[in-house]
């Protein structure tokens, strides 16, 4: 590996550890000195590669977001359609409700932080964007209701994502993967029903397997 | 006053100075020394009236939330039906985005801290169960769609608030207060419409003045 590249390796291997403890311990934990523990470094490599601690959490809340955008990307390069691109946003599984918990950290100091906030508000922005993209490809193809508008139907599936989430993380046992599913269905259903009605779509494929 | 009002007035107002700075300043900033100093105590004082950070951070989360649920009582009480209830809850002014402020303080935390999380949790529970009395009531007097299920309308209205909100904390400019309503009053819609159209209902009252 060339220097660069080791660097941004280690930044992403110290990243991912500040991210399990910032899930399983939130913000507060999330010390310089915690994570060099956690991830047998001496505190003074960790402060090579992050300059301070609010460094050390951003660098956690994008390790985890773009995890999130992966699974999303994934599922859109899959040809999944729409919603098992909003579903690779949900909590459905332990990694995933562990990716809300480390933005919950994130979240707790980015709320009164404006720099922070800004990364935050343009992830959102971003994830707006590309599911208004595929909602219009979506209408495109005749597989979703032509009547829609696609601005406000990504706002409001947006909206779902955050709702449904944030209450996941405090009430799992209320909002399981079930009926996380069940819920975004009938969000989903205007979108998709008038198009089954016309007998354009195909039959659903089958949704990712989800393990609780 | 007496001694145990004496305590609970002084806990009140050291939580009230707390939550200002956890709105302002985040989770982090909230430590003994830092409210002690804003409060114009010595830490012996505050460490007095809380056992310890975590104590003060559910003083200072109960606090916030007390404030949205007198909102929401208020509402309720003057029979001003859903919209105004609902409204309630979202940051559409600076008090009620401040308090959506502190609780993502508190979530840093609670979200990794199962005693914090049940706190939330039961707010939550609590507030959709108010949900669903009002969605009932509203049906009963004709003022609602009779086809509608409270349970999960209630639910539904609940993930409209957290998902507006959760967004317009990290991005006031995309959801001004009339675009928040606007959204609201589109999820409504079905409730409201299939009333209007039998000529059921009143007039919609006049909303809360919003000041931004």
């Amino acid at each position: 590996m060339t220097p660069a590249v080791n660097h941004e390796a280690r930044r992403q291997h110290v990243a991912s550890i500040a991210a399990e403890l910032a899930c399983d311990r939130g913000l507060e934990s999330l010390t310089v000195r915690n994570v060099a523990a956690a991830a047998g470094y001496s505190t003074a490599i960790v402060s090579h590669y992050f300059t301070d601690k609010r460094d050390l959490l951003l660098a956690t809340y994008r390790w985890a977001a773009d995890r999130s955008t992966a699974r999303f990307e994934a599922a859109e390069q899959d040809g999944e359609g729409l919603r098992a691109c909003v579903s690779a946003l949900l909590p459905l599984d332990e990694p995933r409700l562990r990716d809300w918990r480390v933005w919950f950290a994130f979240w707790g100091a980015a709320a009164s932080d404006p720099e922070l906030a800004r990364d935050q508000r343009d992830r959102v922005r971003s994830a707006r964007r590309r599911l208004e993209r595929i909602l219009r490809a979506g209408m495109a193809a005749g597989q979703l209701s032509a009547g829609a508008n696609p601005t406000q139907e990504a706002r409001r599936l947006l909206v779902v994502v955050f709702g449904v989430s944030v209450q996941t993380v405090f009430d799992p046992a209320e909002w399981t993967a079930n009926k996380q599913l069940r819920f975004l269905d009938r969000e989903l259903g205007d979108l998709v029903a008038a198009v089954n009605s016309n007998g354009l779509t195909r039959a659903p494929r089958p949704l990712i397997t989800i393990v609780t």
